[in-house]
């Protein structure tokens, strides 16, 4: 059984457990508080170099990092990875996109402005960066999305996943979506996709439903 | 034939520009100058929406963005690109990591510090940080590579080609790799394989010689 390595108000470590979920696939998790320093323990370092969630243990001692990567190795041979050359290589780019373009702003603003008190303050001078940029990646996502339902392959795929995990936060932390009917409507067909779960479900509350 | 629009002094543009070498695969090169407006005409927005070189024209009319999601649709199905499922996944966690971790430190300092006139002024404020977090990645590249000498699957891969790309310009925008033997020595290993190509490379002159 895979061991994921995730925290619970991450983004990034929310993509893999919406992911696991809908596949249907179990998993051990173990919840590592990176504003405690627990992403930067000698030994989680030792698992993960790069000191983030989330991670996942894919065989004894062996983890894989990047958010992205680990969607890509958790779907593989399945209907929510598109294997096809073209379509694959489309993905990827919407992957990148996000990693590149929404991540560092929405998931930036997220981080400094919901989940770090004071944060507001500490980071005023990048937060208009942030929106601008932001606002920027949200205008390319409508322009594809008011074409199309899903990002890749006319399906729902784990570039939807990718991109679903910051967006949905977005209004959290100070982005207006009025601008963006495309994407809200995308947001809403998302969260209706069967083994969907929330950000914040937990699966032992589940389990003692 | 390949339709690449590409900047010459891009390190993301120089990725597919490299990858396209090794596999000796003939492209038509557009020469897209980002620092004149040149990949935010309505024309190329159109192209791609994101307004970012490189772009590569796969059929009449069909576009793929991303330097990183090019690599893996050029070199599919070639001993470049990793296809087991570990493997896989590890190549693209390094290029996620590359996308995530290193461009927007190294390549941001390369754009503002080499390419912008007076860009070392006008970004003061945001030097520390690039130079604090592209340390952080290359200490990363360095703890893979001491034991390592690729990135993936113990051969040279898009990954390696991802990586190397803004890793081999920190020398000219301020990083100094004296505390990074394994990156340096990894350098000159991607400089000695077979179909190397530097940066400054023009089709035209290798045609004209």
């Amino acid at each position: 059984m895979y061991t994921l390595y995730s925290m619970q108000r991450s983004g990034n470590s929310y993509k893999v457990r919406l992911g696991l979920a809908r596949l249907g696939i179990p998993y051990r998790r173990v919840e590592i508080d990176i504003l405690q320093g627990e992403s930067r323990t000698p030994e989680f370092i030792a698992m993960n170099p790069s000191g983030q969630v989330p991670l996942l243990e894919v065989a004894p001692n062996r983890h894989l990092a990047e958010s992205n990567a680990i969607l890509w190795y958790v779907a593989g041979g399945t209907t929510l990875a598109p294997e096809g050359r073209i379509e694959r290589a489309e993905a990827m780019q919407w992957m990148f996109f996000e990693q590149h373009s929404l991540e560092p702003n929405i998931g930036a603003a997220y981080f400094w402005l919901c989940l770090i008190k004071g944060g507001r303050d500490l980071q005023g001078h990048a937060i208009e960066g942030w929106m601008e940029n932001g606002y920027r990646a949200l205008g390319v996502m409508e322009m594809h999305l008011s074409k199309h339902d899903y990002f890749v392959d006319k399906r729902f795929t784990i570039a939807d996943i990718a991109l679903y995990a910051y967006t949905h936060l977005a209004h959290q932390c100070d982005f207006d979506l009025g601008r963006y009917p495309a994407v809200r409507a995308w947001l809403e067909r998302i969260a209706r996709e069967p083994g969907y779960v929330p950000m914040d479900f937990e699966p032992h509350m589940a389990a003692a439903e």
